[in-house]
């Protein structure tokens, strides 16, 4: 059960959240999130494939190793990337500081940053909002934890989901940043899911990659995949339930995981810089699945493609064009291409002016998909992407991410 | 010796040059130009790799198998792309007519199309341009083609060189068009270079593609590889002076075909929709060419770092971040990033305030460097790529091309 989304309303047994304010942000919002597991959790964690993953990405990634996380600390406004071994040092002192007050062990405290890189983190400001952090320790601190993890995002991201599992009843509740930078490949922007069910990391680990396939690795905001992606996903057991490796429960909880993974992504990309509509790029009919994804990745990121989404241009040429160039093979007189429902091209050639016209009034609306035949073979893949409009380019060259 | 570029000066003998209006474009402008060779020309081209090739591409592609050329007959507004067989068929009728009316074989004309994807090319539009482009064909004409095949272009691309070869003078001229859906590959969007040195078709491959290599396959505006790029190179032999393989006189003809291809190539940057600045993105240190030029094209296509470069924003971190993900492997510990002559990141972390501050000014400038080493191998590439404004998204989603 897809459960609403309201301030105080989301609980995941067994986690407390916070989201306080240290003056990282200049205005005064929340920067520092902490998420705390009563008792140990199972976890598995995804990280970025970017060669300048940040400090905190690699402290993450070796502690996950263990399995096992207490508690995971966010900062935003500084990447705390391209901050060299002081930029590591950083990360450590914050985790032990965070591992004392909570008096757990440091190796089981996961640091995150999301912000500018190449900004040191202040560590004045990083040592007062652990501290708040730690005091503001909540059962109802989700949706705090969600605001304080934003950098530019216009809302916070979060999604749950309600499920049975032996007759009990099981939540899995997400948060996520996104905004720009976004192009996550084998991981994301930040994304923390959490469950009260009982699980063990390996199940786990392959649940976060089955939901991270075709949700975080299958959007696209600016083909920018950032230096810290972390996605997370903790189970507590605290619900009583628990799900085993093959089992039906194993099912039931990767299908909520999926879920609750697939909207939080949905609504990175309706958060998108500058964006105001959500394009899903479907492709079938691909030699390999390799090649759908390049051809739907090539649409989804094409600056044409994006400016004409935004000016409501039922523009085939231009989604033709970047097929052409994604390196997937195929034979244009294959092709069929829908916009918004409408098909406008088959075998290379406009459908007319009437088909035209009802794609033009169809992309008016903020949601919709383009989908591609390529008639070359039987694999798919789909993208979510956004328009891009004026905003993301003011955005950007004005603000110093 | 570089030929200053004036509306009547250059001349290419053996060449005859035409650019008319027929009502291809709305507003009057040139529209359809034709370039004439008075002798069958040395001819050898280069067109785009996109699977979505025109059908012009195909018709020039297999007519340029012969070696030599009598005519080259270009239009804009519509790419006769998309148009399927009987874009094929209008292609061929086109050289046809014109053939009929210089009195040359039809194989030896080649077609070139330029604008929107999917928008028949208008028969009685074109007949008109036709008739009216061989009638007004002359040897100062070149500028008068340079101007019919602007589509969104702000200015007529032309560059010239005068060598010496045997004693006689030779002109190398050339003449493109760029502004958008730009990142050529192999090829370019249209570019044409004229000579009046005699010299094989097999010498002209060679020269022609050594050319493009520097010049048109290392620039990008959006990332967007066309479906209509093509370049030629014609040598008339008119001046007397002849340039065969392996000689000095085509190691100095092959240099001023490279130095007008460089410089249509950077007008064609500097000229991108909406773009301010030019900046040349010089990756060094990497462990094979490849992985330079992947380095060097992810800079140079990340909306954030072009929208950085929009601001005159130093901002290092987001090249890094494209760096990261672009495929390249390498340490980052051991990279050093320079932005307009200013070490700005040294072994992944910051140079400092100063060095931010003087990087900032310099990017007032129009033309500077990115200038990375990897610190990995010794391999090198460049590319040269523009600014992303608020003007290319709003021309982009207003305009449908």
């Amino acid at each position: 059960m897809k459960l609403p989304v309201r301030r105080r309303d989301i609980r995941v047994a067994g986690f407390l959240f916070s989201g306080v304010a240290c003056g990282l942000k200049d205005d005064g919002r929340k920067d520092v999130a902490l998420i705390f597991a009563e008792e140990p959790a199972a976890a598995a964690g995804a990280f970025t494939t970017n060669r300048f993953a940040a400090p905190p990405v690699r402290v993450a990634r070796e502690r996950l190793r263990g399995g096992r996380l207490r508690a995971v600390l966010v900062n935003t406004k500084s990447a705390n990337a391209g901050t060299g071994a002081p930029g590591l040092a950083r990360a450590r002192a914050c985790c032990a500081l965070a591992a004392r007050l909570l008096g757990i062990a440091e190796r089981r405290v996961v640091p995150c940053s999301t912000g500018k890189i190449g900004l040191p983190l202040s560590w004045s400001k990083m040592a007062r909002g652990i501290r708040l952090a730690v005091a503001e320790l909540s059962p109802r601190g989700l949706w705090d934890a969600a605001e304080a993890i934003r950098t530019t995002d216009a809302f916070p991201k979060v999604a749950a989901r309600e499920i049975s599992i032996g007759g009990r009843c099981v939540t899995v509740a997400g948060l996520a940043k996104g905004a720009g930078m976004i192009e996550p490949r084998m991981a994301t922007t930040l994304c923390y899911v959490l469950t009260d069910a009982a699980c063990e990391p390996a199940l786990l680990r392959a649940l976060l990659r089955d939901g991270l396939a075709g949700s975080f690795n299958a959007i696209s905001v600016d083909g920018d995949t950032s230096t810290n992606d972390t996605a997370l996903l903790l189970a507590s057991g605290a619900s009583g339930a628990s799900a085993a490796a093959g089992s039906r429960a194993a099912r039931t909880l990767g299908a909520a995981v999926g879920e609750v993974l697939g909207e939080l992504a949905r609504l990175i990309v309706a958060d998108g810089e500058g964006a105001s509509k959500v394009v899903r790029v479907a492709v079938r009919g691909a030699r390999s699945r390799a090649e759908a994804d390049a051809a739907a990745r090539a649409v989804a990121n094409s600056l044409l493609v994006k400016t004409a989404i935004h000016g409501a241009d039922p523009n085939w040429g231009r989604i033709a064009c970047a097929l052409g160039y994604s390196g997937a093979v195929f034979r244009p007189d294959k092709t069929v291409i829908r916009i918004a429902g409408v098909e406008v091209s088959r075998a290379a050639q406009a459908a007319g002016k009437a088909a035209e016209r009802r794609a033009r009034r169809a992309m008016l609306g903020r949601e919709f998909a383009i989908e591609i035949d390529l008639g070359a073979g039987a694999h798919a893949a789909s993208v979510l992407t956004c328009d891009l409009g004026v905003d993301y380019v003011r955005f950007n060259s004005t603000y110093s991410s």
